[in-house]
């Protein structure tokens, strides 16, 4: 049977699957990134986990290849480079690496990109030719298609929308010193960010006022909102009015018929999606209003982004079915 | 001779010419816009116009077609649509009337995305697949090439940064009613609402204290800067510190190889370049530094609109020749 190994890297999880034709995770697990400081054993426990997973599936696998999906990756040198929320600093040739522990065909990008494209190949963006996919984990992702294709741009850097500065320089900084960059502000970071500049901004009473920084949880966050917690609330509605006014400027940008959303933040449900809807209509051109469709990720929550991994080496084979 | 018609509608004026297959205007001409308030009477007079250039040129002409790029035009649809710099209100069903009366090839788009095809088979761009052009005239557009295609949009309507908010919703308002837009700040118009800001800021001596806002033209404030004026120097700064910032934020996007720059504020040379090199290397992230190229526009300058049009008809006809 043939599959496709799909990894995607990401600041607090690696999550590797082996993926079928339909984008279907035959077997997953997942590790914490930071345990492996050193690229090289982390890479090495890569492979093993591989090769645990294959002895979870019954019949006999034909790898195609490799996929992965990681921050700041360069689809074409192969490489990792100064990933603010990865452990491993400066330039990491990981095709190479991995090219000498599994001689199969291998490709990387963006996780975001990644997430793109398996929305297109396997989720929601089927038949789509025009939308953006919007990670909201760790840091801030997007994955743009335009005429059908991925924008990667010149050197396959594009799509790094989470560093795109909102407020012409005055505002927080993001993991790669941009002040007032979006990921510092929409993420579940940023979350984090903004509850504790509600409560230096507000006096209402919270839960959180007894809960340090480095204490605080994205799902606490969602549950206190439920119980009506004022900030807890108020953090939603500012992330949401951000990452509105955001969105209505990529729509100026490249016009997609829609914006699909993934990620930790979007597990908040209606306490994001709402004010989100609300803000993003809000802000749009007169002549988009009505027009883009925001949308939840069609691929299985869990696995969403081993499936967009494997689709990098997939959508080279989707004529062979 | 094959020639082919390029239209150039602008807030100010309309510029008419006759392109041959190496962007070459053999004839052409301009009227002023405004002084047709009524789109049928306009467009006679543009038929008028292309009877009185066909008349100049000595060979027998076969016109392939006729391009038009105009603001706010809808490529799918044919029309203009809400154009905040055009007279005509609403939407223009401008393809169709010119249709009536000229039984040709016909296409229209966004003034900026003729502009971008116009670099891309007779300009600067020969060759790259990745790079926007920036028209800096009474407003601001933008003709964005991914993976050498025109990124125009589920609708059309893509490139539209001018209406990027670059504050949060705490700015000047453009003429669609976004606050903050950036072609409230960078544009002819913007740099005319920046010297009376800096005017308001400051309480430099300036000769523009005498000068009110309707009688203040582009020329005067490069010639100003060139004689020392101090708020003329600021405005050229605050400018291209806009510009440069939402240049950065574009790369983020895209990564495009290069920005092309064409337009009256691209006029002002080194006053709006040296500040615009500088804030734009400086915004940018690490990883783009020293990669993206700011290039002026490569098509001559008083018909490189009218040849971006043209471009339009052209493309289709690149493997004729």
């Amino acid at each position: 049977m043939d599959l496709v190994i799909g990894i995607d890297i990401g600041g607090t999880k690696t999550k590797i699957g082996l993926v079928d034709v339909k984008g279907n995770c035959l077997a997953d697990t997942f590790f914490r990134t930071r345990e492996f400081p050193d690229i090289d054993s982390y890479l090495d426990k890569v492979v093993a986990t591989v090769k645990e997973l294959q002895s979870q599936v019954a019949a006999e696998i034909n790898f195609l290849g490799c996929g992965i999906g990681a921050p700041n990756a360069s689809s074409r040198d192969g490489t990792i480079v100064h990933a603010s929320n990865l452990v491993w600093k400066g330039v990491v040739p990981i095709l190479a690496k991995m090219a000498e522990r599994m001689p199969l065909p291998m490709k990387i990008t963006n996780d975001a990109n990644a997430a793109a494209l398996g929305e297109m190949l396997f989720g929601v963006a089927k038949g789509m030719e025009d939308f953006i996919v919007i990670t909201l984990g760790t840091g801030f992702g997007a994955g743009i298609v335009a005429n059908g294709k991925l924008i990667e741009g010149y050197d396959g850097f594009a799509g790094e929308l989470g560093h795109v500065d909102m407020t012409i320089g005055d505002g927080r900084l993001t993991g790669l010193n941009v002040r007032g960059g979006l990921e510092a502000y929409v993420s579940a970071t940023g979350l984090k960010r903004t509850m504790l500049y509600l409560q230096s901004k507000y006096m209402d009473e919270s839960r959180f006022r007894s809960i340090a920084y480095n204490d605080l949880h994205g799902e606490e966050i969602t549950q206190a909102a439920v119980e009506g917690d004022p900030i807890a609330i108020k953090a939603f509605d500012y992330t949401a009015k951000i990452l509105g006014q955001a969105m209505a400027n990529f729509t100026a940008f490249s016009q997609p018929e829609a914006f699909i959303l993934m990620g930790g933040l979007v597990n908040s449900g209606k306490w994001i999606m709402e004010p989100l809807q609300k803000y993003f209509e809000k802000n749009l051109l007169e002549f988009y209003k009505g027009k883009v469709k925001i949308l939840l990720s069609g691929l299985p929550g869990k696995t969403t982004a081993i499936s967009g991994a494997a689709a990098l080496i997939w959508a080279d084979h989707t004529n062979d079915y």
